[in-house]
């Protein structure tokens, strides 16, 4: 049920992180380890902050392994800040509007993970989408309304507090149906500067999600590897599997906890689902 | 913005409609002469009652005339009713959840036209859509949106009945909204065994569509020609433009009406849209 | 490296081969348990004679486990003869083109295998194509320049004899390249009316290749089971791995085998390439 | 049969050129004025000089028209040399490795045109590619064959005298066959330092081909118009088609004449092919 990354610091060709390491997303598409599912074929997706006015994007519903395009386009787009996906659906059409990353202006968003139930409920999760957004809902899949949501509780401004409505929201609309272990998540969103990954399901046990550990820690681990010893300070990974098995360079994310990549400190803080519709 | 057609009556290969008469779909979709836009190249698709249960559907983003496999299988595909349609996207994805026919059960409708203002309607339109169908919208266009509606209101029962019920209510929404001819259509819905073509818009100046004459008139008319001596006495041909410029072979259907093909007579009926929501 | 199968029968839709068995060909590209790929999704085929002139083919660059189209066509489709491919590319280009089954006039092939350094030899293989078929090599596969041999050496006329040719020049080829293990091969031919499944390869240690047992033997063992008791007697399955785990169903086709489907009984013949190019 | 366009000069996003001038690539991927077909949707191609090494190409089978990531890519990538080509098939498959710019190394080449009689020529053509190029060829078009050809005879040496050798073997060929007007053309090359602009054809009736005047003198005839006035003097652009109807903005490339775009001043020669195959 997919998988995802995002690479956060100084400015690098996409395919450093995609194509390059040895268990990279592009492997993970082909052969994911820790995942749901070992096959993540389903259609892939990748946003960068770059040239241009906010963020482009590339979607596919090709493989990622088998897309010459994507290939081209790792190796000659450069960006400070991007995130990529590749997809395997859990019933919905494979097709580029259901891909991650969804946009909202400056705004994207991955998920791996899936909202139980969501046939049933896909209704009512709908007509709490703010009226004015509603009709620029383009594909069909659990997790576009989940964006939607947060975007109707403010994700522009709060993301932390709008994913916390959002996904307590599906909670209680599950609970009534009776749905149990309502939300399964990993999230990631980004508006180009500030990187925000959610670890966090209803059963409290949650998709994997991984960070790089710090820089300098890395490079001291690793005096041999040149990869290693390219990192900069504020440069962060976050991978839903880890891309190596390189000792000391990936930490979980741990349960029900959101880590926001920043300019300056990075951050760690218990996220907290809570029902509070909009009035 | 689109052509379709439609036959019924002996059982005959999908390309004797598609590929082989001098203007027939295929043609249509790379040089349309009535349509709004000469071009019908953002996917297409196909539905047919023959082998295994309920219509089969082949749909497809690429244009028509240049998809192999369409080719494939319209020589190889038999069958006594079959309705096609290419499409001219008026700005909705190209994918094939937005690919024309539409189906619920035995039920299939493609559609030429648009609903002016849509986006602006398109919540409140989908808020009369009966919830226990509300979940099977599977794209983001207006005219699956119709079909929804048309099932809401009765579609399996009396299609000119839930027809005209659908399209009051665009209507009536859209003279809320001070949007003016809100509807534009061309209709074909069949069940397998009959087959409504509709015509109309609120404006009344309607996309065109035509029906082939009856068929011995056609025999009489074109003895030297050895595809319209094939004709049985059953077969109808709907068409939104003229396959070819014979003479006597193809009537306009008129505006505001709906012509019914069925085992025995055909029928034509006055068109008039009401509107009657849902209690 | 691709997975196949085939039925030679009574009349069924396709789907009771590919979609229902609990490891038909679609389970298969996804998860392979004998290939050396376990995932085959870089396009699939499927030809089949029925309605129409020769054999219809429905090929997609999509992944087979979820091409919606492929999901319609084989529940819509009835043959007594398919033949059907899932795609592992060993380095060509994901294009229809590429997909397998080739075709030429009523004649289909699939492969699965690799001719190892077809790169170095792929000038020299196509310059010993018939020139009056050379230009009709419509991609870029090995496996296509395989069967283009075949067709040079006499496929339409003796298909055993044909491929004996084409591997022994491959191998020969190979040997004056330095090449070891020239050839990996299982090959399904067909006519429409014969079938002919080849298990070959230059080590002698080939991809896997099973057979259905004989119909009144399966019946016999599995009295509870609907599907196998709807077996007729003339009805045989070809399969790169068995559909089930059913014991005495599934018969090996032995190293350097042809095995025959026919009219009539069925028969197995030794398999030897030999080197002997077109004067 | 094709339209392209290409940018040489100052860094500019690919949009500004493909699809903000009113007549612009993307609009005569649909409706094309000069062209021998006015739909060119069968597929398209970008090659551009950026971050990365050599130049990135992105194609799609999709018509440039609606493929949503053409307009993404085109808003977020700058270079200073890109080459962009909208495909009409004169009959040869749809898929990408048929899709322009072909590429070798840092060179490009896109091709409008036809090679009249190349199905039957195309063993004797492809036999003159060198043999250690062979194998690299990917698809199936008369295109990719005069790449190669040209890259047999020196392209990355003098393109100029390897494009005049490929051609002068195309028509001694065709000649053989009793072909007549054999080659069709207008060809674009570049290695992303300067851009090669052809118009030739056996029968003296070119394609049409024309390349921006120069920038000053375009700046001082439309003072009012921003586009115009942010042109460099530098900034060169070569069509198919005008982008617009701006009088003195286009200049028509003459018959049998290759234009060649370069650092300092630009230069025209005559353009004229000769029968020298390899020894």
């Amino acid at each position: 049920m997919c998988r995802w990354m995002a690479w956060s610091g100084q400015p690098i060709t996409v395919d450093e992180m995609l194509f390059k390491p040895p268990h990279g997303l592009i492997d993970q598409s082909l052969h994911s380890r820790m995942g749901v599912e070992t096959t993540n074929g389903d259609g892939f997706g990748l946003g960068w902050y770059g040239v241009g006015e906010g963020p482009g994007m590339y979607k596919s519903i090709q493989p990622a392994w088998g897309d010459a395009n994507l290939r081209e386009l790792a190796s000659h787009i450069e960006a400070p800040m991007f995130i990529a996906h590749v997809r395997a659906t859990t019933g919905t059409a494979i097709q580029e509007t259901n891909c991650h990353p969804f946009r909202h202006g400056r705004w994207l968003m991955v998920h791996n993970g899936v909202i139980a139930g969501f046939h049933e409920m896909r209704r009512e999760l709908m007509l709490e989408v703010a009226p004015e957004l509603f009709a620029d809902v383009q594909g069909s899949t659990d997790s576009e309304v989940l964006f939607y949501l947060a975007l109707t509780y403010g994700l522009e401004h709060d993301p932390v507090d709008a994913l916390e409505r959002a996904i307590g929201l599906v909670e209680a609309t599950a609970a009534r149906h009776g749905i149990e272990n309502a939300v399964q998540t990993s999230i990631g969103i980004t508006n180009g500067e500030s990187l925000w990954a959610f670890r966090y399901s209803t059963e409290r046990k949650s998709r994997s999600l991984f960070m790089s550990a710090d820089a300098s820690a890395i490079r001291e681990l690793h005096p041999e590897n040149p990869r290693m010893q390219r990192l900069h300070d504020e440069d962060r990974i976050v991978v839903s599997e880890p891309n190596s098995d390189l000792p000391g360079v990936w930490e979980e994310i741990p349960e029900s906890t959101v880590l926001i990549v920043q300019p300056g400190p990075d951050e760690k803080r218990s996220f907290n689902p809570r029902y509070e519709p909009a009035a």
